[in-house]
């Protein structure tokens, strides 16, 4: 089974959330007093370190040494961010359309996550794992680096998208129902899910800590 | 030379170890206050990650990615510890049932790098590192996720066990005296050693701190 | 195109520089009270560390696993350096020996990284991307391993050396001029212009924090 078309199609969600991504290690790298190559660094990690992660995990060449693109795309970013001087707006990060780009991003990455899972003919778990690192590994890194304990860890209903999508799509590949149409469908709904989480705040439940 | 005969004698001491190293990153979890997600990652990250830091450093594809029981063994774990509240039970890390089931993880995870280290023909500081990290590596991830120095490295004898582990395991490849008998031997010795270290407190020495 | 004799030329180059940041290791073990074996660890990884993520990005065996050298390297230091009680000389990483050593090692490191992006055919970021990691990667998983934010995203004129160094290296190979005399340029200019920025306290600007 050839993933192409749908690749292609989902194309331009991956770019439109690799600069979310992108924008986001920005406005972290700026608060946190970084200078301008660290700042770069940081962005470009936050965008593309879940690939790297997909990649060195399933043992094939990692796609961003042959690739100009992503460096582009974080290059635009952070060039514009700088320019326009983002990092003064308040809030950015919970403004609509960040939002917005930031679930794209989520969502495209878990996918193709996923379907490098199945290409390598991982099982069940693996392919939950690889939709979930490609998804959040990028911030998981981003916020090793500026030393915070990853938000993925503690912050919200995210990564869970990411998951739920991933098993989404092994359930469809195993039904050999896995096309375009699906493909998109499975998109479109952890979008969706992502999106109605973010407005009505889900949490997973933490256990109480234990009295020290 | 084939290790699958021992690799088989030592798999139940390795599944034992791998719980142990789950529950864990469990506590850990909770303690930092994580939500489920959160816990169910560091879990997993500390019983595996020192496998998949072995299986990236000889450049083979990650284990995880095709085996389900790692995950089922994690799940297991976290649902009994949370159903069970043991994360209410005051210093279970140092009781005895705790402290045995690691002391189980560090020989068998271990023995596992040094072995694989012989597979690619490591050299032997690279048969040392691996036994090293395979057994310490889902340790350091663990504690680096949650921005703590890694206990292992200022922390008392645990490390070292896996160290002379390693020595000793290509010791007796070189004297070609590796055999079952010889690979149960190591890793009783390697179990005994941290046992007994963990008793008398065994520390290594740290120079003084320079004056600011 | 083969680069064994400029290899070997810059080879006592790389040796020298790797000393250096296992001795950067060393003092931060210290500094941050690590054990004997943590402090062993940390300088290793500092000194071997931007190696080893160099040789994962590109897909190749870890050359650390089959070589002794790099061990026996940092043992050397670390025991060099604990006899001599380095760590008592007050701002021993100030000092003309250290700098120079540190700076060769800048030059070499990313020099190899350069070079063995050019022999996987990577893309103009990409040979930038190895020359920062393979110079820089140590660095920054020392200061991750103790909790810092890596110097190198915030800490004055290091890493942009090897991103310059890389793009000439990549202009040379692309103008088919590289050769003994102009690698060896390449790695001087490198040296010198560290030297320079050391020198002159250069910085990177660092966009104003926003009011929070």
């Amino acid at each position: 089974m050839q993933f192409d078309l749908p690749l292609q199609t989902l194309y331009a969600a991956s770019l439109l959330g690799g600069a979310a991504f992108a924008l986001s290690g920005f406005l972290t790298g700026v608060r946190k007093g970084l200078d301008l190559m660290g700042i770069f660094i940081l962005s470009f990690l936050t965008a593309n370190g879940g690939g790297v992660i997909r990649d060195i995990l399933v043992g094939r060449p990692v796609a961003l040494v042959h690739e100009a693109e992503p460096f582009l795309i974080t290059s635009g970013v952070v060039l514009l961010a700088l320019t326009l001087k983002l990092h003064k707006l308040p809030q950015l990060e919970q403004r609509l359309g960040f939002v917005v780009s930031d679930a794209v991003g989520l969502a495209a990455f878990g996918l193709s996550g996923a379907l490098v899972g199945l290409e390598v003919q991982a099982q069940f778990f693996g392919v939950l794992a690889l939709s979930l690192l490609t998804a959040a590994g990028g911030g998981i890194l981003r916020d090793l680096l500026v030393n915070e304990v990853p938000e993925l860890l503690h912050g919200g209903f995210y990564g869970s998208v990411a998951l739920l999508q991933g098993a989404a799509i092994f359930g469809l590949h195993a039904a050999q129902s896995l096309n375009t149409a699906t493909l998109l469908a499975a998109f479109c709904a952890a979008l969706a899910l992502r999106l109605i989480a973010y407005r009505g705040k889900w949490r997973l439940p933490k256990p109480a800590k234990p009295a020290e």
